[in-house]
């Protein structure tokens, strides 16, 4: 690739990892016979969205309704939004359920009784399942407000149950592959007995998960129809650190100018902060890290650098702490190469991707 | 204002407390003899920058050439880039020096030994002088750095030397503000000392200086020429923490729909998440904050509600921990205020503002 032509910080994706991650990641899904509905939120592209597609991919997740509208323009006609309904924007609830199907998440009655009055179209709706994360949900055992979630919806020819969503956050903070794995047997020990509860009632529920890390580790999916990985597209450091990839499996890195060398405090200077990286930061050995430095080359980048990372971040600039070595062969007007700590805020804040084949790929 | 029309994540600014920041900073500056060279990486809007030449100013400072050409599409014609000189955009850097009076930042030899081969129109600089920040520029006492920097420009016919450019950026860590003045206090001392070693040789030199907690605080400027605050504009809850502001000088808020209540854990979920806000955070008696829930009224906002925090942020979700009487007035649907924890930062991801009189303001 021609690297000569990044002047200022560039957000480059390797189409070949990224596709590939793809490919496992559906094969995966096949082995156990399980509908694969990818989240959108981290690459929020189209041109990557085709990548799927390519892959027998026809059903997506999202995390907000403009998100929605952004693939549905582009043809996706299945969509799931995985986020607690927001009844503040139902003229756009309305005009994407007119237009394809849309599944939305809930987890309180009065959303239902909003939705079941001002609805014109139908939509399929799951009750979002808390199995530990705590941030939203029901817990999966308060079977009294799933009931009365179900009773409320009903009666209504807008709302169709399609089943529980359940999002397992905590593995996020795992400290490795062991505790992924506990995490995620204990989420599907719950999601079990919440199916026994209501099979007999619903026998069509559909009972979907969704984090990169059990998705990407675990073998053992139980009593789970569908998952929606969405970070394991590209990866990053924190996934590199939760174990559920490894360091070649990182599609994306951002590529930075260096401004300034401060060998006396081993610091190089670059052009890329908190508005280009976000300030997602990853805790290793008690040192807080923002990016990770990795070799440029011609066809993109290795992982061959050790003990060299991004400490600190202001809006434009970051600082990267590096070997001795490392800074003999650094110039100022030299670009570095950084896997991020959280590529779905990176690829947010960067609204653009330049692949390792010289395209540009849109972002939301 | 009509709050009604906001059905997802705004950033809404109270342009009265917003120009009456700017008049304040402006006649602070015009009382000390000062020149005020507003920092613009802050709102990055052409429209507020517009309220900034009302009050008579017409030199800006930004972070990048990016935002540069921003504003010299916008009829700004003397622009100080305080961000090291990135050589690999000469291009962009000489397309821009043809048209405005372009001031760029440098703080090591090969920089200038660069331009100095690649410019082709004349730019004005300054030396970059760390006053004890420790991000960039060269230590105010390395005269012998310095020396070689200005003996390698002083044959050059397009780089003009202005003089020091120094950021006391560790304002930002302050515990109040008797910390903040004594960080200014040493770092007035320092440059004051720079100067008297160059006057006779540059009486021209120009001192200026740039962070927004001794700009707001700070009543002596002993041997500086210029500010450039930038936060100061807005505010926001680093801000207030530090004492640079009080809480009715916060210009911006962000306004965010309510998706779930957990009353049982005392938590709010709203529509509002890292991509909304980012990820600074501030620390409170050991409790990491993104934001300060307020009270909004018809006209905006007030600052009445004590004891309720943004408290974690995913992607899109943020949690909101209140009191019972908060938690108790809320309600599904309902929107809420929030005080970001630095303005910047959440202005640059939300891409445009809502005014309290209904008007929407561009953003770079």
């Amino acid at each position: 690739m021609n690297l000569n032509q990044i002047t200022s910080p560039t957000l480059l994706l390797d189409k070949t990892k990224c596709q590939n991650n793809i490919r496992l990641m559906a094969n995966k899904a096949k082995k156990h016979g399980l509908v694969f509905r990818p989240h959108f939120k981290t690459h929020q592209s189209r041109i990557i969205g085709s990548w799927f597609k390519q892959a027998g991919i026809n059903k997506i997740t999202v995390s907000s309704l403009k998100m929605a509208e952004y693939f549905a323009n582009d043809d996706w006609k299945d969509i799931t939004v995985a986020f607690p309904a927001n009844i503040r924007e139902i003229e756009l609830l309305n005009s994407l359920a007119e237009e394809i199907q849309l599944n939305l998440t809930i987890e309180n009655v009065e959303s239902v009784i909003f939705l079941n009055n001002e609805l014109k179209f139908q939509v399929g709706f799951y009750i979002k399942i808390d199995t530990g994360y705590r941030r939203t949900g029901v817990s999966f055992d308060i079977f009294l407000t799933i009931d009365k979630i179900l009773k409320a919806a009903e009666s209504s020819d807008k709302l169709l149950f399609k089943g529980f969503l359940s999002h397992a956050g905590n593995t996020y903070h795992a400290k490795g592959p062991q505790e992924v794995l506990e995490i995620h047997k204990d989420a599907m020990h719950k999601l079990s007995l919440l199916k026994k509860h209501y099979f007999n009632k619903y026998p069509d529920l559909l009972m979907s998960i969704g984090d990169t890390p059990s998705n990407s580790i675990a073998e053992d999916f139980l009593d789970i129809n569908e998952i929606r990985p969405g970070n394991f597209v590209f990866y990053d450091l924190m996934q590199l650190g939760i174990g559920s990839c490894n360091p070649e499996e990182i599609a994306v890195i951002m590529v930075c100018p260096v401004v300034a060398k401060h060998p006396d405090r081993k610091e190089i200077i670059i052009h890329g902060g908190a508005i280009h990286f976000s300030k997602e930061s990853f805790c290793i050995d008690d040192k807080i890290l923002y990016g990770k430095l990795v070799q440029l080359n011609e066809n993109g980048w290795n992982t061959n650098i050790n003990n060299s990372f991004l400490t600190k971040l202001s809006q434009e600039h970051g600082t990267l702490q590096v070997t001795d070595e490392v800074m003999k062969n650094i110039y100022i007007g030299d670009l570095v190469g950084i896997i991020p700590v959280h590529s779905c805020l990176t690829a947010n804040l960067m609204k653009e991707y330049l692949t390792t084949d010289d395209e540009l790929i849109d972002h939301l």
